[in-house]
């Protein structure tokens, strides 16, 4: 890059971080208007923390923490205690329920939208400030609480115009796993690193394959880039048992339960996981989410350390072609679990808790592949665009604008120094239906005041249009008209109302 | 305090920091929506940028950066560059247009609302995490710009439901101000800090009156609290000049423009200054915005060093009574002004630019306290309760609720420990309009399966009513009842639209 020396502020941003167009806020709001009433159906209600907390206060689990400030963007305050950005929405709603756990009605259903930050390494479609919605039920032990938010996120799915057998909610059990670890000696408070180690292992099934996994869990694993990333040292009869156990999945939920309680068998604590995914998947289909929409699948994991119990996962199973016509899958857009110690970390008694997250921005890239209604309804038409030909009647333009606004139509005079070209051309880039235009001929009409409207989208019909159309004059006409003043609100609604 | 050693984490916020209520939310949102609409009829369209930036990019604007990271919350990223997190919306707005100056339309017109940050010394009503929502203009230099939004704020206030004599939108000019300066000696860049101390002085004047200004103009001020502030330093001449000019404000805008001109008599900026403001008041009086809205006022300064021309309050001028009985002003509650050199930061060329924030936490309270039905009215009912008798049988309950739900009613299955009594009291505690209560007798009914519905409001109202009153057992029996499970959805229907 040449450096030319210029006193001037670069405009940029940070790397991992966007600017959001119109359509993307349109598109996203559109999808968290139908996301809310979901929740909202649900029984659940709107609460929501800020952005800033102590940095103790959200704890320390996310995973790949390897870099210096560990995934988090911290700041000291004045009183030289550690504040940072919240990285979820889960670890600051354990506060929040901790700080006024008396007054709040118990179980406790909530739901916010909100942006989070990671201080991480940005990559395509990885920001470093992304917007999650949740949804937690707090105070609750019961799987029954597990299986609604599982129903729930596949409400919101098919809410967001996802077919049904487009998408699928996994669950699993960390109990399960934690039942296959005291199976190859790796329980106890003293295997915990350990086991992290062989959960984020298991987590990179999907991307790293078996094998891949098969060496994390040994010795290590070397990827393309000649990284080498240490492995959780197990010997081989362990690595067997906990790669049988990732593909325990069978044909239906009840032949995975099955095989699940083979994998456990003699583990007292695994056994309690299998009868919670026994419970979920039961009432889920009571009530008609069979294993099409809520799967028990062993190899779901998910990476933040605060999950003790069921944890789900919401993954798009479509495929789409990318610009280069390379398949992608959107694979995970949205997980969850239970963390039954997050809300002790601040109190004396254990609180039980669940909750579901869905990755908007990630949901609206899927939604876009798909050509969701929802996100592509979402731009609307420029404004009403009042032409300034004559720069000392200002208040003549603006007056026109005004009649339009308050006729409800959304209309501005034009700002800038540019004729009347450059004008239309302002307008036509706004998206704008149409434009008025007043000169001296207008203003001086023999009937009394008028104005020209021009059709935007007419005249661009119009300027391709052969002149030997049967139909150009009667187009020319219709494309740019005169009318009286008063006429003039009355016509542009005609306008608006053929798009 | 007394420390019990404890090794748990404390459930707090930092200070200045607070959570949001489901009633908050949903009054924001209701505003929002209000204003957006407003936005929206002007011509302005939605665009976002995210909340850290480069700390250069955003500049230093602040007023009364005397604290050791100035106001602004900051950190280091990874490669040493200092990011921040935004303290307005109109600096990320500037950078954001310089970024893609060539592909906007222009001028450029857009509205967003979000969060900012101020590492300040929080107080009654002041945070350090808060939300505006801004509307600006970028590539227009003329007053016409500054007109337009001084009547889209009037707009936006009167949408929000405050009357048209409760507000007005006070306006000054930068350049007016700098006429003053010049007039007293203090024009030229060697004198720059001197103005900002004048025009943080002339900024207090609501607060000190004209004798602490006074003070603040020349040697010095003592507060109340023994702190002292050093003055301006000007000689008695200038500060009686300066003093004059703030008390321009005359019984009309025409009458103002009269006295303005003769304060900055002989100087080319001044005269600039007060042509601006002639030409704003001009054109917003066209469209029927006089001085009840549109008003001309020297006294007005904005905080912000960025503004180079016209500036803007939005003031609240009813008064109400706290819970003290003192009468309470809201004051301003948004602000806004022309801000010609902050694109240009980024950029060769000058880009002129205007625009306007809504302070949105700031303006609930006032709305609030007028009990404004937009904010008053966004309190929903809770959801309907299906009580829990008989553990074993979730599945059954999970039906029932999941067909209130298919019939879009919000409704949940109760999902703690307790018994019947506490499972009502929950219900009442959500606001819930009704619970289903489902035990053997009704599931063994002789006539088919049935519910109990019990209206909740109506049995408060039976809790407090004389068993002797005529329409006793009639109430009783509306209040609660049996249904057949199929008649469950029309009878809740019944109630919810009682209330």
């Amino acid at each position: 890059m040449t450096d030319e020396a210029s006193p001037r502020v670069r405009a940029a941003l940070p790397r991992g971080l966007v600017d959001r167009a119109p359509a993307d806020i349109a598109a996203a709001e559109a999808m968290m208007v139908k996301i809310r009433a979901v929740y909202e159906l649900y029984g659940f209600e709107a609460v929501e923390t800020p952005f800033i907390e102590y940095t103790e206060a959200l704890g320390k689990f996310l995973p790949d923490q390897d870099r210096p400030n560990e995934g988090v963007f911290s700041f000291k305050d004045d009183d030289e205690q550690w504040l940072s950005l919240r990285y979820d929405l889960t670890a600051p709603l354990a506060r929040y329920v901790a700080e006024r756990y008396e007054k709040l009605p118990k179980p406790y259903r909530s739901y916010r939208a909100g942006w989070v930050f990671r201080n991480e390494k940005p990559g395509p479609g990885r920001y470093r400030q992304f917007m999650q919605f949740d949804a937690d039920t707090v105070g609750s032990a019961t799987p029954a609480a597990d299986a609604e938010i599982c129903m729930m996120a596949a409400d919101c799915l098919e809410a967001l115009g996802i077919r049904r057998s487009d998408y699928v909610i996994k669950v699993n059990n960390r109990k399960v796993l934690d039942g296959v670890m005291e199976a190859i000696g790796l329980g106890g408070a003293e295997n915990a690193a350990r086991r992290l180690t062989v959960l984020r292992a298991i987590d990179k099934l999907d991307r790293l394959g078996p094998e891949g996994v098969r060496a994390l869990l040994g010795a290590g694993r070397k990827d393309e880039s000649g990284d080498f990333t240490k492995g959780a040292g197990l010997d081989a009869a362990a690595i067997e048992r906990v790669l049988a156990y990732t593909a325990a999945r069978a044909k239906d939920n009840a032949a995975t339960l099955v095989a699940l309680a083979a994998a456990v068998a003699g583990s007292p604590t695994g056994e309690a996981g299998v009868e919670d995914l026994r419970e979920i998947a039961g009432l889920a289909r009571a009530v008609g989410y069979g294993e099409d929409r809520v799967l028990l699948d062993p190899s779901v994991v998910r990476g933040l350390e605060y999950y003790t119990g069921p944890v789900f996962e919401a993954e798009l199973t479509f495929e789409t072609r990318g610009e280069d016509g390379k398949p992608i899958r959107f694979g995970s857009v949205g997980g969850g679990g239970r963390y039954d110690g997050l809300v002790a970390r601040f109190r004396a008694e254990p609180v039980p808790a669940t909750g579901f997250s869905i990755g908007i921005s990630r949901l609206l890239a899927a939604l876009r592949a798909i050509d969701s209604p929802i996100v592509a309804g979402a731009a609307r038409p420029g404004p009403v665009v009042v032409v300034v030909l004559d720069r000392d009647r200002l208040a003549d333009y603006q007056r026109l604008v005004a009649t339009l606004r308050a006729a409800g139509i959304a209309a501005e005079m034009y700002l800038g120094a540019s004729g009347l070209n450059a004008q239309l051309k302002y307008a036509d880039r706004r998206g704008s239906l149409c434009a008025i235009i007043q000169g001296s001929n207008e203003r001086d009409a023999p009937g009394g005041r008028e104005v020209v409207i021009r059709d935007l989208r007419l005249g661009a019909e119009l300027a391709k249009a052969s002149k030997d159309r049967a139909d150009y004059l009667e187009l020319r006409q219709k494309a740019q008209f005169a009318v009286a003043e008063a006429a003039m609100v009355a016509r542009v609604r005609e306008i608006v109302a053929r798009r």
